[in-house]
């Protein structure tokens, strides 16, 4: 993978959207409903599946799947470059947001707080 | 941004999940519902104002949504790792048929097209 | 309409996946899947319309879109049966907090308050 | 359950828009948005259970998601208002669709049948 493969996908979708004149679909209202959208055919594919199974999906299922994550993916892109957030920078100040607030000794192997996750632990 | 920054990303989650004893619940299954979850917060923010007001978020909503783009990133890159999925492979894979699928002087300002962004054309 | 409409829906409903032995798949958990994959095929169909398109659909889109709204009713259905909450008294005891909740000479016209139709107002 | 139930609680949640000036960003597009959100939040209650577990709530988390179908089936009540689209007899047509897609002797106990209830087979 190279060194800026964020940034060059981002430059191809921008060009891509630009080259179609389909940006002025892309607002941020927009794209949060693609993104969305994306993510529940993903869902789809696992809605009657058990935990398990969902591990050990079929090649061609593999497949469709890594072309759903890539869907939601562009998306992403799309959405943080039309807001100007860097998508790295914001998950690496997010995930240390999560590491204050579930202390590895606290919530251990506790589902509720990983079902939490995003609520204080008081 | 440094090189290898989705990988690094990757790695300090894994570790995240590994020191609370969370991969456990962090199933295939059980991520698409978290990634998906993480969306609906990106749309909420988006739900009543128009799309104008959706490029133009006061600080404070910016940053919250900067916030929910980090969460929907870090499940997406978890997912892809339990299924060991190469998020800049498959975009760069699903943009090239992107290209081939919609020709842009065929679809060039075209809402309707760009609404079936996932179907073929013809 | 008649006088118990949801009941027979909510009795069609379960005979059609007794028959096809399907009961077996609709735990809560995977029901709540495949609601919301259900409700982003509805998004899906408003993405790139302007607010002002999304009330003015073609017949066809029109008629496609029931077809989606009755998708989400369906599971809806299901997923209040399988976790015996009955949905007409749930959904009037929720209003009856959202008027307490939200007093209209308070809210009146505020999009921001609509926007956070579930949170306390101080 | 009274006979004209979904009718009235189409009537008081008009009234209830309308009482606060909210009728203005109601649109489809903005409903179908606001309905996805409340899906997400049934699917966030479920997301790190088994399936057993999502049967066997304890009651504080059964009243929780009680209410969060509740404001799926608001949301689901208002867009259907809007488009005027009559839910029951949607639902109704579409089940009828299903059994013909269906037929029980054909897919019992099939999941990938399931998985795909909204493809046509063959």
């Amino acid at each position: 993978m190279s060194g800026d493969s964020i940034e060059q996908l981002d430059r191809r979708l921008q060009r891509f959207a630009r080259e179609r004149d389909w940006e002025q679909f892309h607002s941020p209202k927009n794209l949060s409903m693609a993104l969305i959208a994306e993510c529940a055919e993903l869902v789809e594919h696992f809605q009657w599946l058990s935990q398990e199974q969902s591990y050990r999906l079929p090649p061609d299922k593999h497949d469709a799947v890594a072309m759903e994550l890539a869907d939601i993916f562009i998306y992403l892109v799309r959405c943080a470059e039309r807001l100007d957030i860097d998508l790295i920078e914001a998950a690496n100040r997010k995930i240390g947001i999560n590491e204050r607030r579930y202390p590895a000794q606290r919530v251990r192997g506790d589902a509720r707080r990983a079902g939490e996750y995003d609520n204080p632990v008081e």
